[in-house]
């Protein structure tokens, strides 16, 4: 890990915006621009940290490409039709490694709270994102998102 | 929304920087300074998601003018006088959008948690700030606090 | 606290992503590394928010210089060895206030939360960050951890 000496600012300013962007559209509700977050053969996965450290290749959620991305918010959109739940993304910590001109790897701490129809807030989520973005069209090539928890309830549940 | 490239960087900086100093203030109980961050007819509300999307013209609070936003302070003043609690206020996915050479708006996550005399923290509200800010003196012209919950006890609690 | 205007901005993102490293390093259990984050002689406080208004002098913990912070962890290591708990640090409002040519200040809020082995995800400690960073290494000078609970679980816990 590099110190704190000659970071790219800019680059770092634009992740974050990308990591910022993404967060809005899921707790806005505006699911189905979750897959554009995406290059077109972009990968999306779940996994708990206990699995990840184990080398155990047994993510909770696996999708790939932009066609199963869509899918999966169609699914949702069926699904979870009479589910008024909301979600709050916090994303902090957001550390930056250029790859090369077409790609930089972010790592970043997350917190998702869920609230409830009644108004009952809960953690519902927190880990870390592990990201390949693409450059310049600073899209996801990669988001791995590194649940802390086993406990799980995704399957319901809107993207992390 | 715009993509990445090209943001204002110095600007993004800027505001990041007022809502650090704004949660700050209240976290440290310097409540006197929170109609500063106000310009002088600046407008504070507080509504919820729900009415909100609905269009529901019911703010939970609502106060224009540093002068209200005084006196609002006074009453809790008077009223909390014997509630030590404490809150903490996390920010979060900071997105601008600069309206003109005199305006810029800005979306952000927040959660704030509050800390009881007994020392337990309690997820206290989550939910997302809009704000327009006025360039350059920095300072909010609005900022609406939209709670993701519908569960409110913010008559006894500090600004959010 | 200076307002918006002309704040030195490779500075403000140096610090966040040294933040941000501390953070991840603790997150990720890679605790040895934590002394690193320290000059050669510096100090690590945490208090409460309560002891620190009242100006009493009794840190919850306090240890000064490297070698003091690997004693710290080597004990943890030997405490912890089965607990296999985690903890995610989210740190916000990072303000920053250049002193000299060799030292900023920098003030932040964190919130961190603990995973326990059966999956529950708890509220662990919340409260800010009161750093003397020395420049060009970016190490902590002095980190300052204000706890805002009385309440308190660190003897066997990793560093906040």
């Amino acid at each position: 890990m590099k110190s704190g000496t000659d970071p790219d600012f800019a680059l770092q300013l634009a992740v974050e915006r990308l990591h910022a962007r993404y967060a809005h559209a899921l707790d806005a509700d505006r699911l189905e621009e979750w897959p554009d977050f995406f290059t077109e053969k972009g990968r999306y996965r779940i996994a708990t940290a206990e699995n990840e450290e184990r080398g155990l290749p047994l993510p909770v959620l696996y999708a790939e490409g932009r066609a199963m991305l869509r899918d999966r918010i169609a699914s949702l959109r069926h699904a979870n039709i009479y589910e008024p739940q909301r979600y709050r993304h916090m994303v902090s910590g957001v550390l930056i490694e250029p790859q090369s001109g077409s790609l930089v790897q972010s790592t970043s701490n997350f917190l998702v709270v869920r609230i409830m129809q009644d108004g009952a807030t809960l953690l519902f989520a927190s880990g870390r994102y592990v990201d390949r973005i693409a450059l310049p069209e600073m899209k996801y090539e990669e988001r791995v998102v590194i649940c802390d928890s086993r406990r799980f309830d995704t399957l319901l549940a809107i993207p992390l």
